[in-house]
C-alpha cells in the first residue's frame, strides 16, 4: 500500500440539498473510504486545498476533519497531514456508530481495570475467588426464604412507594437497629437499593465537586467511584490496630468536608475500631465540626458478642448518617440498605431518589420486612456468624500453613476478610495475572489504597474451607518465585 | 427586646487547646446565645473590634461569622453590623445540626415544588388521583403473582449478578422484544432498576455539562432534574398530531446532542407518533448524526391493533438507545426496566450500574422472568389492554358530559393519558389547590413543559370509573368560577 498516494476526486457539495454541507462532504469521504476508492494509509489533501477545492470554508473542513477523527477514520500526523486510519464498512457500521464518540463523554468514570476485569472473571466457572466480599451462596436460608415468600401472596399491590420506602419495613428496621442502641423514628430511616446507592445519594445531595471526604486508608470506598466522579476529594487517614487516627484529621474552616468511616469489621482490613477510639472520634468531630458518615455493613457480623456499639449511639443531635445493608448478612441480591439521619437529610436524599430510581423493589422491601418480623433474620445471623467463625478459625490455620513465614495479618473479630501483608515485596498485578492463570481470583489490596499496600483482601466468606485451602495451596505455588 | 443593645465579654481564646481558636470562639458565642447571655436581636461588636479583643486575626473573625451565618444563628444587615436571630436551644441543636449547611450543597437538584407536593399528597387517604401514572392498584394480576412466586422457591441464591442483569431474564427480553420488530442479543440488553434508573445512567455515562437533549414539548422528561441535575440542558420541539415536528430539531456540527423521544402513547400527550413520521425522524437524525434515545414505556398499551412498530425497528447499525420497562404495564414495584443498545453502551452503562447501587433486585428479575417465559405477562397484557381501552372510552364520555364546552383534548389510541388543554385561560395553581381542597389531586400541565400550557394531565388508569367520574365532577365545580 502506497503510503504517499493522495486523494482525488471530482465532486462539489449540493448547495440546493437540505442536507447540511459538512454533513454531504463527510458522507462523501465515507463513502469513497468504504468503496475502496480512496485507501487505507493514503493521504488526504491539506484542509486548505480542500476547502478551495469543495467552495466551501475552512471551518467547514475543520468540523468534517474533527467528525472523521473522532470516528476514528482518519488520524492527523505531526506534520499537519491527514491520513486515512480506517476502512471496512464494518468499522464504519460499528464503530463509527453514531454512539461511538459519546460512550465515555459522561462525567461517571469508569471502575478501575482490575475491577473491570475481577467483575468479569467472577463469572469464569470454576475460578476459586480467594477476595470476593460475598457470602457463600450455599449459606443462602432456603428454607427460611421458603416462608418468607408466603407473606408476597398476600400482598395488595405493587405500586409505587413512598419515597423513603415501604413504611412497614422502616418500623421493622427501627426495632432492629435498637437492639444495638440506636434510636430512631421510621421518618429517620430511608431505604435503598443497598448501601452503594446510599454513597451514591449522598454524593449527589450533600457533597459537592470541592468536598473532601476522609476516610481510612487503605478503603473499600477506593474501589468504587462514586465520590471521585462527582469530582469529590478522597483523602486518605491512615489506621492502627484500634481504627482510624482521628487526630490524623486536618481540621480546617473549609466546611464541605465529611468523614466515611466503617469502624466494625473494617472492609478490607477486617480491624474493628475500639471503644476508647469511638467515643474520642466522635469528640473530635463533633467539637471539629466534621460530619461523620457510618457504614455498619458487617455491625452484625461479630463473633464473639457485640462489644462495640455503632458511633451512632452517641450521636443525640442528628449528626451521624448511619448506612445498614443486608447485603453482606442475607443476600446482595435483594437490594436492601438503608440510611438513618435526621429528617432533613433523609427528605433530601429521598427526594433525590424518587428523581433517579424509585429506590429499592417493592417485592424486596416485603421480603425483607417479614424476615425482620418474624425473627427470621434473627435466626439467620446467629448462623451466620457461628459459620463465619469457623471459617475464619480455618482460614486463619491455613493460611499459618502455607503462607506462613511470608505474610503477616491480624486474625479479624468479625466480617469477612483478612488484610494479608506480604513480608517481601511482591509485584501484585503479576501476581494477579499468574494466579487467574491458576485458576485462583485475587482481591489486590491496591484497589483499596492510593500507595502501594503489598497486600490481598483475602476472604473466607465465599469459599467452602476445602475451596479455601486449594486457593491458598494454589497461592503459595506462585508466591514461591519471589520468597 | 432591645435591638440596640451590644454584646459585650472579657473572654479570650485558650492558645494551648488542641481545639481550633475559630472553633473555640465558635463554641463561646454559641454558648453565650444559648445561656441567653446575649440576646436575639442584639448587635455584635465589629469584626474588626472583635479581632481586636480576642486578640486575634480579622480572617479567624471572618471564618466564625461565615459559619454562624450559615447556620442561622447571626445575619449581617445592610449597614455591615451583625444582629443574632436565633438563639433556642432546640435550634441549635437540630437546625445547627453539622449537616444544615450541606443538604443542599450536592449537584442534584431538588424536585420541582409542585412534583413534591404531588409526591406527599399521593398520600392521603382518601384522595382522587386523576393525573396519577400507574395502574389501578386494583388490576395487579394476584393469581399470576401467586403462580410467579413459585419460581422463587427454587432459587439457587440471590448474590450479585453480572453486570448486566439476570442472563435468563435478558434472554426472555430478547424474545419478547421479538413480537414488535426488535432483534437484539442477550449481550445487548441492560436490567435496570426501571426506566428512570437508565435515564440517570445515560445522564451521567454518554451525556456531559454541555449537552443538549431534544425533546417532545410537553414531556415527561421536563418533571424529572435526572438531566438538568447533571448540567444537561433540554430543548423543547413542538409536535402535532403525527409526533414530534422532527425537522424542527436544529441542525449543528456540535456533536453532544441527542434526541429523547416517547413516540408510542406520549406521556403526557397521548400522541402516538404516525409510521410516516418515525420514517422521516429517523432518517433525519441518521443524516445529521442525532443519535435517539427512544422510550418505549407505553409500547405494548395499544387498543386496537399495533399499528406503529418502535423506530428502533428500523435501527441497523445500534444507533438507537432503547428503553422498555414493566411499571406502567405490570409493577412499577418491581423495578424493571431494560435498555437495548449496541455492547460498547450497554457494556458502559453497566459497568456504571455495577458502581452506583448493582441494579435491580435478583427476586424481581427471577420473578420477572417467570412471567415473560410462563406467558403470564402477555396473558396480563390482553387484560391491561381490553381495560384500559374501557376506561378510556369511559373518561372520554365522563368529559365531555361534565367539560365537554370547556375543553380540548384527542382520544388516545392507548397509553394512560388524556392531554386535556382548557378553552380559557384557568389559573393552574389556583386550579390545583381548590381540587387539592375539594380531596382531587391534579398533574397540571406546566410540570410538563417550560411554556405554560394551560392544561392538565388527565389518567384514566389509576381510578375506578366511579371515582373518575366523581373526580370529573368536583373539577367542573371548581371550574365553573373561572368560564
Amino acid at each position: 500500500m502506497n503510503k504517499k498516494q493522495t486523494c482525488t476526486f471530482e465532486w462539489v457539495p449540493d448547495r440546493s440539498s437540505k442536507i447540511p454541507i459538512y454533513r454531504q462532504i463527510i458522507h462523501f469521504i465515507s463513502t469513497q473510504i468504504q468503496s475502496g476508492a480512496w485507501e487505507v494509509g493514503s493521504q488526504l489533501p491539506s484542509q486548505r486545498d480542500l476547502a478551495a477545492k469543495l467552495g466551501v470554508n475552512r471551518s467547514t473542513i475543520t468540523t468534517v476533519m474533527d467528525e472523521l477523527a473522532a470516528d476514528g477514520i482518519i488520524e492527523s500526523n505531526f506534520k499537519g497531514g491527514t491520513r486515512i486510519i480506517s476502512n471496512t464498512w464494518a468499522l464504519l457500521l460499528s464503530e463509527m456508530s453514531i454512539w461511538n464518540r459519546y460512550v465515555n463523554l459522561g462525567s461517571f468514570k469508569s471502575n478501575h481495570a482490575m475491577i473491570q476485569a475481577i467483575n468479569r472473571l467472577e463469572f469464569t466457572p470454576g475460578i476459586l475467588r480467594l477476595g470476593t466480599g460475598e457470602l457463600d451462596p450455599t449459606l443462602f436460608p432456603t428454607e427460611l426464604w421458603k416462608k418468607s415468600l408466603k407473606s408476597l401472596e398476600n400482598i395488595p399491590s405493587l405500586n409505587y412507594l413512598e419515597a423513603s420506602g415501604l413504611y412497614q419495613l422502616r418500623c421493622a428496621i427501627v426495632n432492629h437497629v435498637k437492639k444495638f442502641g440506636i434510636i430512631a423514628t421510621p421518618d429517620q430511616v430511608l431505604i435503598t437499593s443497598g448501601s452503594l446507592q446510599a454513597l451514591q445519594l449522598l454524593s449527589v445531595c450533600i457533597l459537592s465537586a470541592d468536598s473532601v471526604v476522609y476516610t481510612e486508608a487503605p478503603t473499600y470506598l477506593r474501589s468504587l467511584q462514586i465520590f471521585q466522579s462527582a469530582g469529590i476529594r478522597l483523602e486518605s487517614i491512615p489506621m492502627d490496630e484500634e481504627g482510624i487516627l482521628h487526630h490524623r484529621i486536618p481540621i480546617s474552616a473549609k466546611s464541605t468536608k465529611i468523614l466515611y468511616t466503617n469502624p466494625t469489621n473494617h472492609n478490607p482490613t477486617g480491624i474493628t475500631m475500639s471503644n476508647r477510639r469511638r467515643k474520642a472520634l466522635f469528640e473530635y468531630c463533633a467539637v471539629n465540626r466534621i460530619p461523620i458518615v457510618e457504614d455498619g455493613a458487617y455491625e452484625e457480623l461479630y463473633f464473639d458478642e457485640q462489644s462495640q456499639l455503632p458511633i451512632k449511639q452517641m450521636d443525640q443531635n442528628g449528626d451521624i448518617i448511619y448506612l445498614g445493608t443486608v447485603s453482606k448478612t442475607l443476600s446482595p441480591g435483594l437490594r436492601i440498605g438503608w440510611v438513618i439521619a435526621s429528617e432533613p437529610i433523609i427528605n433530601r436524599l429521598g427526594d433525590v431518589k424518587m428523581q433517579m430510581d424509585y429506590g429499592a423493589s417493592s417485592v424486596s422491601q416485603w421480603i425483607m420486612t417479614e424476615f425482620l418480623n418474624s425473627g427470621m433474620y434473627e435466626l439467620h445471623l446467629e448462623r451466620i456468624r457461628a459459620e463465619m467463625k469457623n471459617r475464619r478459625d480455618h482460614a486463619v490455620r491455613v493460611i499459618r500453613q502455607y503462607l506462613g513465614d511470608q505474610v503477616s495479618f491480624r486474625t479479624p473479630a468479625g466480617g469477612f476478610y483478612i488484610w494479608m501483608r506480604f513480608n517481601k515485596k511482591i509485584p501484585l498485578l503479576k501476581l494477579f495475572e499468574e494466579a487467574v492463570k491458576a485458576g485462583v481470583l485475587l482481591n489486590p489490596g491496591d484497589i483499596y489504597d492510593d500507595a502501594p499496600t503489598n497486600a490481598l483482601r483475602i476472604s473466607y466468606s465465599y469459599l467452602s474451607g476445602r475451596d479455601f485451602e486449594e486457593a491458598v495451596m494454589r497461592l503459595s505455588d506462585i508466591i514461591k518465585k519471589w520468597t
